[in-house]
């Protein structure tokens, strides 16, 4: 079938992500078969040598190795039951968002099929898809991962296995990504402040590109406090925090913003304030977050 | 008095900051002088060849270029009314955290005073003053930053002057600073995540990084979509990130977190989708933190 040694991979799925992911293996020289709902969206990939298969079962029958990026798990477990019997014997990998149950169910109905699993996570634009230094993480099976990991690191240089329990990688991705919404919402209220002003969001770029960086290079110290629960030497106190949501408040209502997003979040600090922890860092804010055993009741 | 050519300052306030500002100046051989409301926090810089004295006008007195760094204006407000005679002709530099309205306050404070006036503001932690890369900006008149430039790049080696207006360097300083909040209690986010299956934050710190670094790499084609007002070639959809409200919801309940502070930014989410928002970028999110006009009455 394939004139090289590159094991053949069917990509399930042509959206942004997925089509990213077809073009990485077609360039890389892996023979690749690909499936899409809306068919016509194999045609470019066909023009740069992908076969297409209008039917999901000839797709998955064509590889040992089938990745599927679809939107959602649901989209996917339904998009691969007619193809239930073709999934036996192979390794399927999932590269869509979801939740840790949602990857737990995908592993059941996978071994349902008989089918080798490993949920896994683009932490990164389609664009950056192939790039040395791409992050993707998987979990599962560990020989399954190690029998594929070549394969799997055309899509990305930074190529990572979490675990065997199959749920890692979509737990990773939202405590990863639990970052995302909030900081850019962050960037467009300081956006907003200036337009406040006539100043233009650019303006501000390399201020909170620096910004950013500086937070990033507190990440560690942080997740020290975190894991040994000792808030006791602030690199920057609740208090710092606390005193600045009056600033916070005073600014937003002067530049006539909606600053509703923000008033949850000094909820925390003032709970962390009035329960004593004015002078612990800042980081303590994560113990408020965990619910307490009771509410568990 | 002084055997070289640089510039004496002298430093009003020693927290934290004010120690770290007061320190690089004697490091780089300033005369300095220091001035603390409780004056054992002098000691230490006196023993590296900082002049202390007990009484905020001879401080004042003793150099051409006052630096300030207390909590507030209103702190430094009343610190300095004592010294305000001495202040006529000097230059008084502040680098306190504060609104706007602060530092236009502070600005007009130094008029009458009859000294020039820059505010300015560290964008960094306090260990970081004085490297090459510390980013500080200040605004006010050209001039006055002109003239003391080469001192004040002591503090950092990415000094800038924002603009004449005097409270832009507060201005920009909160809207810069306005992702620190959100981003750090999303990583606390996370970092709860994790805890709920046993596992440390400092797992998820290489990720973060990588994921925050790719954040940075979004932000000038963000800051353009919210320039040029064309929100109609998204990198990423309000609809993703509208999809995804259901997996943190899930997730922390699952985790037994306190996802209050998540509720107002996917009702963000939500309106910019009743708005018809959902094809556009997410960037668009901008405009609705931007009260509409009729809210303004
Ligand atoms: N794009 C990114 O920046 C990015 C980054 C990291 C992770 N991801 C994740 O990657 C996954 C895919 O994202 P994307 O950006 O590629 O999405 P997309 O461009 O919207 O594409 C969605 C894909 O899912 C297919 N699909 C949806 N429901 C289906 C169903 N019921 N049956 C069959 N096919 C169905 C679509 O087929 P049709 O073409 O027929 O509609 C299309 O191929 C998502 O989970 C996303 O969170 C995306
Ligand atoms: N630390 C940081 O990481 C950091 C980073 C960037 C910006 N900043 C900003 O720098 C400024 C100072 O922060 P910091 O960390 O140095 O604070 P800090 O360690 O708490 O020190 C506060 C300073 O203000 C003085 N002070 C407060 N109220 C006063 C009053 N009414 N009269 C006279 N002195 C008064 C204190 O004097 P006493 O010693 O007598 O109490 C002390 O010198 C803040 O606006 C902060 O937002 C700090």
């Amino acid at each position: 079938m394939s004139g090289n040694d590159r094991t053949p991979v069917t990509v399930i799925g042509l959206g942004s992500m997925g089509a990213a992911l077809a073009q990485a293996f077609v360039r890389a020289g892996h023979p690749t078969t690909v499936w899409n709902r809306s068919a016509e969206k194999a045609a470019p990939l066909v023009a740069q040598g992908a076969v297409h298969h209008e039917d999901i079962a000839d797709a998955v029958a064509a590889s040992p190795l089938v990745i599927a990026c679809l939107t959602t798990y649901d989209a996917t477990l339904a998009a691969l039951a007619p193809a239930a019997a073709a999934l036996t014997g192979r390794t399927l990998v999932t590269l869509n968002s979801g939740t840790p149950r949602g990857a737990r169910q995908m592993d059941d109905r996978a071994a349902g099929y008989g089918a080798r699993f490993l949920d896994g996570a683009v932490k990164n634009v389609p664009a950056a898809v192939g790039l040395p230094d791409t992050l993707l993480y998987y979990s599962g099976d560990r020989a399954t991962y190690d029998e594929h990991e070549t394969t799997l690191r055309v899509l990305g240089g930074d190529t990572v296995h979490l675990g065997e329990e199959p749920d890692l990688a979509a737990l990773y991705e939202s405590a990863v990504g639990a970052t995302l919404l909030p900081t850019l919402i962050g960037f467009f209220h300081g956006a907003a402040l200036l337009s406040s002003r006539g100043l233009k969001a650019g303006s501000m770029v390399p201020y909170s590109v620096k910004w950013l960086e500086m937070i990033i290079a507190l990440l560690p110290g942080i997740a020290e406090e975190i894991d040994s629960g000792d808030y006791s030497r602030p690199l920057s106190s609740v208090g710092n925090f606390y005193e600045g949501i009056a600033y916070d408040k005073e600014l937003g209502e002067e530049a006539n913003l909606d600053v509703a997003w923000t008033e949850p979040m000094h909820d925390l600090l003032r709970r962390a304030v009035a329960e004593g922890h004015r002078e612990e860092s800042f980081s303590v804010l994560y113990e408020l977050l965990r619910k307490p055993a009771q509410s568990r009741v």
